[in-house]
């Protein structure tokens, strides 16, 4: 049986060393109450729930699964208790608004326990991921009528949501979906078409559920600028907040899928369900991108905690079992029949990379969870350079930690030898549950592509370059070969750019050509950036006394001994173009 | 629902273009009669069977896996037939020994059958292979009686044979295995203890199971040195062959894995059992490597197999999945809704991955087979030469073909994007199956020791130098720059190795710490090697009018372009050396 212990002083360390959030929160006004103290209680709060709530129901959850019963679903035993615990816990109303009943917390402390439930359960927690997201979208979007009504009920969690893009011919191409709503004349709409792969989109565990629905009115135009977006309750909505008749929405099936096998995962059928224009007509998917941003930061943590939780098993299982002897003469041990393997070069090289992106990506994570807060809440200038580098880190923060989330099980599963491969050890579970983090809220190649054509190339690079001068300028004044390798990574990433710019006004198909290469370029320059600065992060700590370990350091030398070099293969394979990726033609393949 | 076409034209393209399998069998005097046409006719009888029979039930083993009941094991429906279909076709003798009854075909041509059936349903084509293995030990190890009992029921499949190494202190460390056997005075052992994971332990498709069971006698020096081989059969053997009492072993239980979910992996129970020694009491290791090696190589092709299968079904629905509109203006597209997925370079570049690397390691495995036949009926000097790259490569064949194996249905299950994750299509279950040839057999990290440590530091480079240097001649008098990268890369594999058979001298850690990074380099290299012969060989064909198509040039470019390049990181990253691997305390991880 694995186990799991959240990891609250790292992510303190995160928080208040790495990124001194307590002076960040306190320059913007709604944040002036959260300091130190309060947010370590959240995390602590979160990290019991997490731990002895979510993660005894993990494996249970996922060898059960959800039970689909003529339009029903009831969620595995155990998942209607954990749920109510979280609700009552307030979770998803922390950082929500406080004029509906929010408590207005900062996201970076929700992307800091958020990576807590995803570790202990994810397939328990995506019941309350889209309901958060829809928050979001609705606070931003929303009539005041609907966010009176609704984001109370969604904060306490007795009402969920649900995020309906995909349809059987539509999914990374939503300029193509065929739902379409009509309008009633009276302002409400018609919607019908069939949606499917909608997460939580019919359970058991809230009253109400409200789907976020993508649809065509009858005049569209074709294509992406011709969607509209409606909010379809299960059941309509009284002006009395009660709940009147069912809606015609049902669920047709949910899918067997590799894993997150405890989340229920629908086909929905719409049949002239009413539903509310939410933003203006035929302008749906920018409203839809609020909430698609928040989702897609939220997987890339899905990957961290994944990640985490797989590693700690890992880790724990390399320290006890013993398998062969360590390199070298120890002829101390001569007595024990074999030394742990946690002594091997080759399980510490897969520990040593998965604590090191591990880490690494959750001061990435907290990073971007800084700049949404700014983005809304800092000064002027503050905001507008906080959004850009939202959009611009949003696609690698996705992409990057779910990508190495995935790998890094792949790799925790690998130090367990044959029992990670079997389903009492847990680890398959991570690997299986890990790999719909890269598939979903848009593939990691859309994140990439979104990241190279739309962030960094239409606005000729200048949104990187700003970032880039920051990772440089914040590591002015620190000394040593780390520094250089992080500074000359990002000289790489920056020329590459340059390169990629002038080309591909030539070249249409090399952005989709480099994107992918470019993504885990760019995220592998962040993680340098981000190790140096920890590692100066804990001299000073050092520096006080307060720890004599020099943990971080080591990890980091690990980084940029092993890691980091895979950016000079991604450079050299992003200068090689598109010509060999182009010309094979469909036919023979 | 996914489909499968056995690639028997690449299979004889590769045997037969590619290496001249003709002329090569025609110099071994067993083979002698084993010509195109013949063997052609083989691969398409194996085909059929693979399609036909072993595909259909692949998804349905997966779903309702075996069953055990009080120590007996029902395979999932459909699979006795299939199995018997399979030894009715002689296909378990086809390699064997003729004096035995075998039909004495070369390893190389069973290396490219092998590879249909790992395709098209693992979880099946497992209850026969570990026979395989077990026919090529007894012909070798055992006693002419036991030889004369076994091979003939063996090779017709009505009894099949078991490897039982691991016990549940004991898996990559066999020095420490408990399992005694105790001579009783009339030849035979008591066999007692208990093993785990082993494959097709128990089950219901043949009369007899011989278990091929490692253990210790009473005197027994401790450690590696220490380990005896039995023969150890689930009935006892009357003289005239005919079954008696039901010996001393029982299976357990069987495990739930993440996949190859119709294999069933017993627990093994022994109690007293009656054993009969193979080869000399406690040197058990040497003949069980004489199978293992031969399963190595098989387990690389699973790897190989499965990827195909997976490669096959993702590249047919990027053919037909319409989204979104390929870069550039395409005028001539726009009556259409989307455009084919594979128009997008990012699709592309997954597919060309997968095709690029399947390719060249189809070749390498059949190269391997090549050298696996030459060892044992070449002419004196080549049999040593081949053996030597047999031991050289077989790790590297494991090893970076399961690697190759496992990423390349991750990539193929990325390309259906949602459809990738449910069961309907079939691409999750090649990603769960494929990832444990990364692990049984050995996981790649013993193999990328085995390979570093033994077959390459330890004769101080001379095979690896006597291969390198056949790569080179290989490719003398062909001109172009992928010729001049892939000698550039067989220059860098060198000169890693002599840095680092310098560098170990005084850094016991360094192999180890880069064993799988030196792995990974070395079978990029020979792929690199292989794609030059490749393209060369269809630029022949081309001269002569039979192939107008540049296909293997055009993939060749792209593994040169895109894949070949992580040699830079690798050797970037091994160069590094052992330090920041070994530095970390181990409570501080």
């Amino acid at each position: 049986m694995p186990s799991y212990k959240a990891p609250t002083d790292e992510l303190d360390f995160v928080l208040f060393e790495l990124f001194d959030a307590e002076s960040l929160w306190s320059s913007m006004a709604p944040f002036a109450g959260v300091n130190r103290e309060l947010a370590r209680a959240v995390l602590e709060a979160a990290a019991k729930l997490a731990e002895q709530e979510f993660f005894p129901l993990n494996q249970t959850g996922d060898a059960e699964g959800p039970r689909w019963d003529d339009g029903h679903v009831h969620t595995p035993p155990g998942f209607r208790q954990a749920y109510e615990a979280f609700t009552r816990g307030g979770w998803l109303g922390i950082a929500g608004e406080q004029e509906y009943g929010g408590q207005g917390m900062p996201k970076m402390l929700t992307v800091a326990w958020e990576e807590m439930f995803y570790a202990a359960n994810t397939g328990l927690f995506l019941y309350t991921t889209l309901t958060a997201g829809a928050c979001i979208l609705l606070a931003a979007h929303a009539s005041e009528d609907i966010k009176r009504m609704c984001l109370p009920r969604l904060y306490e969690g007795r009402w969920s949501a649900t995020m309906d893009l995909t349809e059987s011919q539509a999914g990374s191409d939503l300029g193509i979906i065929t739902t379409k709503a009509e309008p009633r004349g009276d302002g409400s709409f018609a919607v019908t078409g069939s949606k499917m792969f909608i997460t939580s989109g019919e359970h058991d565990l809230t009253e109400n559920i409200l789907h976020l629905v993508l649809a065509k009115l009858p005049d569209a135009p074709p294509g992406s600028r011709g969607i509209s977006l409606f909010l379809v309750p299960k059941f309509l909505i009284n002006d009395d907040g009660t709940l009147g008749e069912r809606n015609g929405v049902v669920s047709g099936s949910i899918e067997q899928k590799m894993g997150i096998r405890g989340s229920a995962t629908s086909v929905m059928n719409y049949d002239g369900a009413t539903g509310y224009l939410i933003g203006e007509e035929n302008r749906g998917l920018a409203p839809m991108f609020t909430m698609m941003n928040y989702e897609r930061l939220s997987i890339g943590i899905q990957g961290l905690g994944i990640a985490e939780v797989a590693y700690q098993n890992a880790r724990d299982y390399a320290r006890k079992r013993l398998q062969g002897r360590a390199p070298g003469e120890r002829p101390e041990r001569a007595q024990s029949p074999a030394d742990p393997i946690i002594v091997h070069p080759d399980v510490r090289r897969m520990l040593l990379t998965q604590k090191a992106y591990n880490e690494a990506c959750r001061a990435f994570a907290a990073y971007v969870g800084s700049q949404l807060d700014l983005a809304r809440h800092g000064d002027e200038a503050g905001r507008a350079t906080a959004a850009d580098r939202v959009a611009l880190l949003t696609p690698v923060a996705k992409a990057f930690l779910s990508d190495r989330g995935f790998e890094n099980c792949v790799l925790a599963q690998q130090v367990l030898g044959g029992h990670g491969y079997v389903r009492e050890w847990g680890l398959e579970q991570y690997v299986r549950d890990a790999r719909i983090a890269q598939i979903y809220e848009g593939t990691n190649g859309i994140q990439s592509m979104d990241l190279i054509e739309r962030k960094v190339l239409r606005d000729g690079g200048r949104s990187l370059d700003a970032f880039c001068n920051e990772m440089r300028s914040d590591l002015d004044g620190v000394k040593g070969t780390m520094k250089d390798a992080a500074i000359a990574a990002i000289d790489l990433l920056t020329s590459v750019t340059a390169t990629l710019s002038k080309k591909s006004k030539k070249d249409p198909a090399l952005p989709g050509a480099s994107a992918v290469d470019y993504m885990d370029l760019f995220g592998h320059v962040i993680l340098g950036w981000l190790w140096v600065r920890i590692v100066e992060v804990e001299k000073r700590r050092g520096e006080g006394g307060a720890s004599p370990s020099d943990e971080k350091q080591r990890t980091a030398e690990f980084y940029f001994a092993k890691l980091l070099p895979k950016i000079d293969s991604l450079a050299r394979s992003i200068g090689a173009g598109s010509d060999s990726v182009m010309q094979l033609p469909a036919d023979r393949f």
